[in-house]
């Protein structure tokens, strides 16, 4: 182990990378992730704490008729006709926008903090940082110490289950440049991002009562991303997402049925019939699947069987970065304006990684869904009635056609 | 029978509604539906055939080359990690945008035709209109004679199915007037937009191949709507869809476990716990249901037990008309700018009803969800990571606030 490894919890630690942990003045956790040798963030820590006189996040809180009430944390209803359970997180429609038309503050809370700036509640108490993780300041799910999360009843009625939305929502700050994009980051800096989410995947599986990991990214204000700087969240599910649900039902009944690995076999099959494949080097191939749902969709898949992030070795996590990085660079090219200059692709990326108690985790296999609303320079595929009433999707292209722009924007081999 | 009831197709005949088939150039159905005891439209359809020259639908196309191809049907292809089928209608990435940003048209297709407009590409061929129903010119899904509609595969690969998508796409529009708001059209014509949803429900049960009719509307810029005319759609599905999938899942599951219908026990307990509810009339109830996962989100369920919306008898019919419009009123009115004067709601309305052949119809029940995006005046709820990605819907709000602001505007009692 290096000098940088510093922090071991749970025999968490790598090479390269220096992980501080410290608190908010509030009580979340917050993490300093350093990939520079040199000292960046997180060694002045103890003379450099939150400055903000922020009551503890759990403390009770005034209602309108100047009462104090407890916290109100997000709880979760179990909708009957679907079976989803719905988070529900009054405290979130408070939270500040900085970016797009319904904009509601100043600054930018994920900066490193600049004394004298006037935005005095940023996030990182450091002046300067690689890249941060800190627990959402209002999160959607959340632990509360000494809360019951029993499961009760809405109105006392069997037919709606209800209890604590006992789950953990992260933000990850790519860089502490505001005005950066993602895909313009160097390769070594997405490298301590796919750190960001191998460490959090390890640290937070051994947290009780949360069943799934998901790490994601939304981009672009025309997704509604409400904070312009370059970051990502970790979502961490008390259930197993209605999609997760989706596919494991499936991955299981294929093992079931013929002892194989859907996931991989659909890598292999893709690897077969070579048309839909768009990236690929030592440790990873990104395709188009062949029932892509989204104008614009590219999988991108482990060749080793993993079954989460933080399994990833050294080259696996290198060879990932270098992938995510000509991704985003060539979803910014996909879309021509006319001018050759391609745009800033507002786009989702979402880790699907096995589950972490479900038995089924092990016939899973991890992969990583990356797709965009856009469908045209000047136009957005809408969520409306047959995807959002019926979660019917309907594509107007075709997986070969996404393939084909792609392969006109840089070689398959990326190696 | 009275006078109006000149269309009997399979039995499908209303009294005060005048129904008179046509057929567009290209080969479409389309449908005048009267309200009026006046002749409004279609009694002139003999003369006023639809004037434009465009070739039969199904025709042969030219490719870039120049070289005639056969048409470009929408295929489906199920996806082998979700199961659903998802239907590529490449045709449509042309079709005309007359509204919002990415406008490609000028002119309203789905206005009645005016003798001198500039606009030639009009769907309407007669002068006037009250309501019409005609077949999508880009449909996603749509049944071409003599094409086969067996299943193969994609590359040969037994992972990956496809088969033609044999649905059915039309659209019907509510009013001639192409600025009104549905929400300010007279509850008698709205009555007549119900009658198109039962008109069409009956007729196209019919047809081979279809297995889910889904009448839907999508209103507002905010969600994509690519034509400002008021106007909503059905959608016929080869498949069941998804969302449907998964609620046939749970009522069949519900009536083994307990004999009752999930649909018909929810409104019960709905009635019961009473401060969801939000509307009443003699056969209607309306609710906030309770995990609710919209922003604005209402359900609203016959009285009686019903499965589909060409079941409905008169009253039904008119007393849904009217909740409708009060419906759309109050949602308009639902978020405060501040000026009191309330706003035009983005909504989707998704019309559940059973399946056609699935033997699991017996236990659902029709109901329609009505929901927005709208979170605040000046706020959208996006679908990022964890709706898109994992469809794992998160609430800002609780159901009980949606209907605390719905009691605020107007009594619960609305016959």
């Amino acid at each position: 182990m290096s000098d940088f490894a510093q922090y071991v919890p749970g025999e968490y630690a790598r090479k390269h990378i220096r992980i501080t942990p410290t608190k908010l003045a509030d009580g979340r956790d917050f993490f300093y992730l350093d990939d520079d040798p040199e000292y960046v963030s997180g060694a002045r820590t103890r003379e450099l704490k939150d400055p903000r006189p922020l009551a503890y996040r759990f403390a009770n809180q005034l209602n309108a008729a100047g009462e104090e009430v407890p916290y109100a944390a997000p709880e979760m209803r179990r909708d009957p006709l679907t079976g989803d359970w719905i988070p529900m997180a009054t405290a979130r429609m408070n939270r500040p926008i900085t970016a797009g038309p319904g904009a509601t503050a100043k600054g930018n809370p994920l900066a490193a903090r600049k004394p004298g700036d006037p935005y005095q509640d940023g996030e990182v108490p450091d002046v300067d940082y690689n890249v941060v993780i800190f627990e959402n300041r209002f999160p959607s799910m959340v632990r509360v110490p000494d809360r019951s999360d029993a499961v009760t009843y809405v109105d006392d009625n069997p037919l709606w289950q209800k209890k604590m939305a006992v789950g953990r929502c992260e933000v990850i700050c790519f860089d502490p440049n505001e005005h950066g994009l993602p895909a313009d980051l160097p390769v070594s800096r997405l490298r301590t991002v796919v750190e960001a989410w191998a460490f959090r995947t390890a640290e937070i599986s051994k947290i009780e009562g949360i069943e799934q990991i998901f790490p994601f990214e939304n981009h672009g204000a025309e997704i509604g991303v409400s904070l312009a700087h370059p970051h990502g969240q970790v979502y961490c599910y008390p259930f197993i997402a209605p999609k997760m649900e989706q596919e494991l039902k499936h991955t299981e009944a294929y093992h079931e049925r013929t002892g194989g690995n859907l996931l991989k076999d659909i890598m292999n099959a893709e690897l077969d019939a070579a048309e839909r494949v768009v990236m690929r080097n030592h440790s990873w191939v990104a395709y188009v699947p062949a029932a892509a749902r989204w104008p614009l969709e590219v999988h991108v898949a482990p060749v080793r069987d993993v079954l989460t992030i933080d399994e990833l070795n050294d080259d696996e996590r290198w060879d990932l970065a270098q992938m995510y990085s000509t991704l985003l660079k060539r979803g910014n090219a996909f879309f021509d304006k006319g001018d050759g200059k391609g745009m800033d692709l507002p786009y989702i990326a979402a880790w699907h990684q096995a589950p972490i108690r479900d038995p089924r985790r092990e016939n899973y296999r991890l992969n990583l869904q990356f797709f965009s609303f856009r469908r045209a320079a000047n136009k957005i595929k809408y969520l409306a009635g047959s995807e959002s009433g019926m979660a019917a999707w309907i594509s107007d292209t075709t997986p070969e056609l996404i393939a084909k722009r792609f392969h006109e924007l840089g070689p398959i081999d990326i190696a």
